[in-house]
């Protein structure tokens, strides 16, 4: 199949998955928005999130402006192409629009949901989970339809490898800078609410959760969907994006693959794989309905079934590509691990931080023995949850990789995403229920209502649990998938496999402390943004109950001047980290460029980038695990002993929870989540300038060939000595085979003992 | 300089070292005890501590008796000598002796400077100082005798140099045995009493600290020893003994000093700086003398005086060694970046936590915003707080390998520790000041001597925060010289500098991820043992004040059974972590050596182990450094408040304040120190088994000559057409040069992209 093709079958299904979004829309859309206090209440929500998407939207418009300029003018000055730059604003543009109409379905979903919960259980499903499919189809089909049509225009404009990777990799740059800031401005925005809210109201005056009283409560109900949708929404479409760009480059960049004339069939194949995953996706969405009365453990089973059924089906896709593309099965393979891996990575997830388990239950607990004890309990299950992910990863990569080199590590993340269509279905479904119980709430609807709602809810925080892990993993592989392809690109005539480093080399090694540091600054600016945004907040809330009576019933509550401060402060505190992430690669890159034979290079160069890139990558990942995990099980150890377990609301151990719950928030809304988004947004800067470095670096490598590498050791540090020995060496026996036998005697330092042992 | 005579003149610094030593504890032993009641109370603190080290002793006898074994097995069997069985022993034998001695002195210290400070506060500054003084000279005494004897030793019954590097890490081996168990141990030891104590005591029955009437008053007491004296001094130990054997180690295998004829002299300056060291510091610990009534800037200022003066004093004898061994200048540069790293990360260290400066300042502030504020905006302190010492680190390593290549990371190493003697006599001195206020707050000493046992105290808080900044430094820029030393272990034919790996090779990245989760899986265990343990010593006490009528006067605390209760579960619960520590180097290293040859060697080989190395030591040092200052700064912070700000003592403030100290005293006191020794662990472990390593791996190199990387680039995949390029090369051009330009020519990705690009 050829590169067009593949690309027209990419754009075909990602038009019919737009259409079938638009479907859903249509659908949602239709269903009735109940009583005029519920139209209010959720027009008010409405006007809160449009508010706070038009700012965020203008203030990142303003830093994609700069971005797409300064491309512009690199790719006049250096060989980084033009058509970076245009990529840079589709993708932007794209993520951005996926985020938008994520949103924009979810915030008219919600009251619908709660109208429809009125009648049953299943609609009220049915309501909620149609739009979560809306979400679900615009972020993969947006992302693959921007790859397909810039993979067929790009491969026929540019032939250079380095080129064409650094050009598609522009897209999921644009992705990913509304990504940095949507997750973490949004990120801000939810948990400052949600805190401000829950402080004054709940802790402060006494009154319930989403009462209509506290002005915080819009604010709040906004911040569920700016954050969990908007903002998981711009994340997971880069990871799906980023993913698909990463194969294809490793493909093309494949010397491999090349010999054996497979490079194309090997670039489409995450093509066909991803096209295939939005079909079935929406095959399988249909299979996700329930019967009224359902309980947890069926309401979670028909979600399930939805999703599992869409990953057996694709791994049937999978397979059926790869012979019908004449791949090796070891495609398969990879791809299969990485499918298998996301859902493992979920399970566990889920395993630590759902009360149904032993880790949530023992949590609360700790909880009687104060609070000190529950946070220490906290955060070591936390550090103790990152053992699961960690050997998940290190399976399905040590798999991808001796079965299909770092392409296999690339389409591993593809097979992990290609189920995400149903998947972020799944996820995107909990804020719009949250948002129904809190209309239902606010609406004052009978408490039959609110039960059904509660149960929605109470799904959600499964389902975004498990969707957390999924994306923290994705993000993973993705960001390692990206960094193969960047190192690819920096010597596009050897296999990424074939690269070699100094592993002792002085800018490497500080590069991997300095990348481990940033997700440790990174984290602390953006929870110290959160206690700032909180701060005032609590202050607004806290003058409002006494300047208005709201409480004696004098006045009614300003809920647009909660929703604005939030905006504001959420995209004040949203800035600093947000560029960092972009400064730090691009500085380094920079340097590295405009160092180049200077007493710089010997400091900074593009090891120390190398160096960045992985000590980022394997210390974020461990953070965000710890802190998605440790905020997850905090809020359900909460709710268990508000179920009546260790004294329930009210006892000290419940005071304790709620203190471990407040500590969670920011680490399992804010700083953890936004870590996934900084591990990948470095890896795609580098890889989008990695033509700016590949004339002025020297990227050594040495070939290995199948399984037991080939070993070309040189061991005298005087370069006069190598070439006399490798003359001798080619002329006392013309075959490979014996030079190589010999160069390996060399490797193992046998020979060579003697001579500088003493 | 040959071997012998640098080995005789450590042996004689060391020599001179123990004789200050014993003077300085027949100075301390001579003073007076006090009244019955004060000796009656240090008898049970001396019996307690003796107790616990006995107990322990036996518990890691066990454990080193199976190692010896296991070596001596080994050595049979492999390669590896059983020199090394030998000189871990011998590192064990010394190390532990070094925690004893330091601990036995520090609990007769205590008691003396009580009488002491009853007199004036300079007479209690100097028994105490003198107490830290026996204890700074006992450990880089033993730990330079111990190298230089094995050294002069193993040199001449030995030649390979993997098997020299093996040998003598042996010693640094056993060393890092007993700080592993003595530091987790004592970690779980002190903090479980101590949160015990405070728990039951402050909290509960609302006496104040170190009151007599608290039945885990002793323990409590016992505990500063145990963890802070004996646990602090076998980490450092293990530090200032393998930073000089990986010092000796790089110099061996350098081929670059083999060329020049310097070997020799590059290996003896290690031991020659060490030795000038401890001669300095005797001397400058005479320095420390301060007049009655110094307030506490004054009494840190005498001190620094003695740190500052000996530093100096060591720059001079670090340059005058360097011209006398006729070494190159780079070589000065280098110790001396270590050196002033030290202090710089001691400053930045105190910035972060003490109560004088901004960050905790702030952080007493946020305590007014509750309990969830205080713990997150701690946590985000200790996160941003890893910024300074990262990089100083990374300055450190760059001008260090720049200037001297990865022998300038060792002794880089050396410089940073050269000061050992008197900076840990600083940071011993204040469990012994700590002691000596509990004691006078038990005998119900007037409030005068309370005063200044308080003063003395408090500025013990400071020294040990800034030493525990130290200790993560140093052992942060060992664990590098060591893995340095281990990877050319692996390759002794060659500079470690020229050692190259597949960068994105299976095996090692999968190794990075492994090595980045330890950590987190290993403070997860001791977090949650220190909690185990603290509520065994809670339901004790609570038990004794319930059933023994202590409040009612009718009963005495039984003080004997909480010390036996904290022995017991400390023991029992540092077996896990130090166990698996241990186990992971050595079983991916046993994994490798059998697996060779085998299916397993593409899953896990020398590179996991090189990236695990990697991986635990970035991941570590950021948790640890944040976990310190977390801890530090949280303790102060409470300390803050409690001097009268933000509403003081029983204040809002204050109680939220207290939860922060209670999470951050297993931070600072027991998780976070112990990753300082697990990263050293795994470098060492690994350095001591490369010879079993060295006959089944292929370790590549490729020349590197002077500042631009010689590159020796080979593009094409298959075997045949290297050999052939190499012979048309010699063939072409007979001089390393024109050779050389091509193969950058190559390297550089220009020749070979026509025919791979397309």
């Amino acid at each position: 199949m050829s590169i067009t093709s593949a690309g027209i079958v990419g754009i075909i299904a990602s038009l019919i998955g737009l259409g079938f979004a638009w479907y859903q829309r249509t659908f949602v859309l239709s269903q009735p928005e109940g009583t005029d206090e519920m139209k209010h209440i959720a027009k008010a929500i409405q006007r809160g999130a449009q508010a706070f998407l038009s700012r965020e939207y203008r203030a990142i418009g303003i830093f994609v402006a700069i971005v797409t300029v300064a491309l512009l003018i690199l790719s006049q000055v250096s060989s980084l192409p033009w058509q970076t730059a245009l990529a840079f604003l589709l993708g932007a543009l794209a993520s951005g629009l996926a985020g938008y109409m994520g949103m924009y379905i979810a915030v008219r979903a919600n009251v619908r949901t709660t109208q429809a919960a009125s009648e049953s259980l299943n609609k009220g499903l049915r309501v909620a989970f149609s739009s979560g499919t809306v979400m679900g189809s615009i972020v993969v089909s947006l992302a693959l339809l921007g790859v397909s049509v810039l993979f067929i225009v790009f491969t026929n404009m540019l032939d250079d490898p380095t080129i064409v990777a650094s050009a598609l990799a522009g897209f999921g740059f644009g992705g990913t800078s509304i990504a940095i800031f949507a997750r973490v401005g949004g990120g801000i925005y939810t948990k400052a609410a949600d805190v401000g809210a829950d402080l004054v109201g709940k802790t402060e005056v006494g009154i319930p959760e989403d009462d209509p009283r506290n002005p915080a409560t819009i604010a709040d109900n906004v911040g569920d969907n700016v954050g969990d949708v908007a903002g998981m929404g711009s994340d997971l479409f880069e990871s799906y994006a980023s993913s698909i760009i990463a194969a294809i480059s490793l493909a093309t960049f494949s010397t491999l693959f090349q010999a054996e004339g497979t490079r194309v069939a090997h670039q489409v194949f995450p093509i066909l794989v991803a096209a295939a995953g939005i079909i079935i996706g929406i095959g399988a969405s249909f299979l996700v309905r329930t019967e009224e009365g359902a309980n947890q453990e069926q309401l979670l089973g028909s979600l399930r079934l939805g999703v599992y059924s869409a990953s057996g089906a694709v791994v049937v896709a999978i397979i059926g590509l790869q012979i019908w593309l004449g791949l090796s099965s070891s495609i398969s393979i990879a791809t299969i691990a990485g499918l298998i891996g996301g859902v493992a990575i979920g399970y566990f997830t889920e395993y630590f931080t759902a009360d149904t388990y032993k880790p949530t239950q023992q949590l609360s607990a700790s909880a009687e023995g104060g609070t000190g004890i529950v946070i220490i309990r906290g955060l070591a299950l936390g550090m103790m949850s990152t053992l699961a992910p960690v050997i998940v990863i290190v399976i399905v990569t040590l798999v991808a990789i001796n079965y299909a080199g770092l392409y296999g590590v690339a389409i591993a993340a593809v097979g992990m995403l290609s189920t995400l269509g149903i998947t972020l279905a799944t996820d995107a479904y909990g804020p719009v229920a949250d948002n129904a119980g809190g209309i239902a709430e606010m609406a004052h609807l009978p408490e039959e209502v609110r039960n059904r709602t509660d149960a929605l809810d109470s799904l959600g925080n499964t389902t975004a649990a498990t969707g957390k892990g999924f994306a923290i993993g994705s993000a993973a592989m993705t960001a390692l998938a990206l960094m193969a392809a960047f190192i690819n690109a920096l010597n596009p005539n050897v296999d990424a496999s074939e690269v070699v480093v100094y592993i002792l080399d002085a800018p490497l090694v500080t590069g991997f402390f300095i990348g481990a540091m940033l997700p440790y600054i990174f984290s602390a600016l953006t929870m110290v943004a959160v206690g700032n945004a909180a701060q005032e907040i609590v202050e607004e809330v806290r003058r409002q109950f006494r300047e208005l009576g709201i409480m004696e019933g004098k006045g009614e509550p300003d809920y647009e001047r909660c929703v604005a401060i939030s905006t504001d402060s959420a995209i004040r505190e949203m800035i600093l980290p947000g560029a960092i992430a972009v400064a730090v690669p691009v500085g380094i890159a920079l340097i590295t460029w405009l160092g180049d034979g200077g007493v710089v290079e010997q400091y900074i160069n593009e090891n120390t980038l190398i160096g960045v890139l992985i000590g980022s990558l394997i210390s974020a990942f461990m953070l965000a695990v710890m802190m998605a995990n440790a905020g997850g099980a905090w809020d359900n150890a909460k709710k268990y002993i508000e179920a009546g377990n260790y004294g329930g609301k009210g006892s000290e151990a419940h005071t304790a929870s709620v203190v471990g719950d407040t500590v969670g928030d920011p680490f399992k809304d804010t700083s953890g989540p936004s870590l996934n988004i900084l591990i990948k947004l470095l890896a795609i800067v580098s890889l989008v300038i990695a033509p700016l470095l590949v004339d002025v670096v020297d990227i050594q490598a040495i070939p290995r060939d199948g399984v037991a590498a080939e070993v070309q050791t040189i061991d005298e540090p005087d370069a006069e000595v190598i070439v006399d020995e490798a003359t001798e060496e080619a002329a006392a026996d013309d075959t490979a085979e014996t030079a190589t036998e010999d160069a390996e005697t060399d490797g193992e330092g046998e020979t060579a003992t003697e001579e500088s042992g003493g």
